[in-house]
């Protein structure tokens, strides 16, 4: 029952982050049972997606324009760089509205054993970009994990000896959060960053 | 950010079933920084199973073939008819391995106050069916809820004066299910419907 095209398309939505059997199989369901109008114009987008949307020369960010438009907004090179592992990551921080620089794709984070070294990361490009845009500070918004972290190191080493302030996200209770669900890694975190209540 | 391109691919992803603002987003970004080949190869598949299925001119079951594998197989046309409200309630049936005769798909189940009366669920081809196949049995496969029981209700009445066997789907406790999580009304069916240990 579920070979040839249904079951095509099952594999293929299987493939997708979060999608399991089930949900492959409802979503493809859906598919083929809704409005043909309306999956054809899906299938027409997932098609026009991939064919235009490219990395953007300068910062790595997956953009429908290249340079993205980040990068060809002047009033956005105010000498801020903030740095992340991918272009979802962008969106979480515009959404902050908090950061008004420019950006910069590393596109993996540091993981020797899975072969994941400097060249993988772009450090080489970073490096440039750092020099010819006169970065003065650059944010590491990288997740505090084991990879994150090594990442963080690895850049900011090579970084010392540059004139450039090197920041990091802060670690610690998520807002809205309670200490009885709190790993004891992100308590210890939040101990030894405490501030003053003045600050 | 999410304009252009990559809008309307969230958009166009929302408008599947279970799939919300955050999912719609994450499922995009990976379709366009994932191997483009297999994002291709998405698209494809939905638009050739689009494309390809159809509803069976017998049964109305959604299938590649018309008429569907149910139909055409001549082994299955023993006096049973299996009513479903859709396609993929074959699919779950089928996997139960319980039932070997045919299905009909009403398509949708009575609810006057949407306007879905005895023509949108398809009752005069069911009707000419359970005639042209001498159906011994007819079995409401329908959902245990208010448009169901309305069905099941319309269906049978229709059917009292024809030598045809109507049976529904018992209700009562789920499988492993725990009496302390079990809704009143589906208790009181387990209870008013309980059989004997011997049976």
């Amino acid at each position: 029952m579920l070979e040839g095209l249904l079951g095509e398309l099952i594999q293929n939505l299987k493939r997708l982050p979060g999608i399991g059997s089930k949900s492959a199989q409802r979503l493809a369901m859906h598919i083929i049972s809704a409005d043909k109008s309306k999956s054809l114009e899906l299938a027409e987008s997932i098609r026009n997606a991939v064919e235009k949307f490219t990395h953007c020369s300068a910062c790595n960010m997956l953009s429908e324009q290249d340079p993205c438009r980040f990068c060809s907004d002047k009033a956005r090179q105010n000498g801020f760089l903030c740095v992340v592992e991918n272009t979802q990551d962008i969106h979480l921080i515009e959404n902050t509205h908090e950061f008004s620089g420019r950006y910069f794709v590393l596109g993996n984070l540091l993981s020797p054993l899975d072969g994941i070294g400097p060249a993988e990361i772009n450090f080489d490009k970073l490096m440039d970009l750092i020099v010819s845009d006169h970065i003065d500070e650059i944010i590491l918004a990288l997740n505090p994990s084991t990879e994150g972290e090594s990442t963080i190191n690895f850049i900011a080493s090579h970084l010392e000896d540059m004139n450039v302030n090197i920041t990091r996200l802060s670690t610690g209770l998520p807002f809205g959060g309670d200490l009885e669900y709190t790993s004891p890694i992100t308590l210890g975190y939040a101990f030894k960053r405490r501030y003053s209540v003045k600050e």
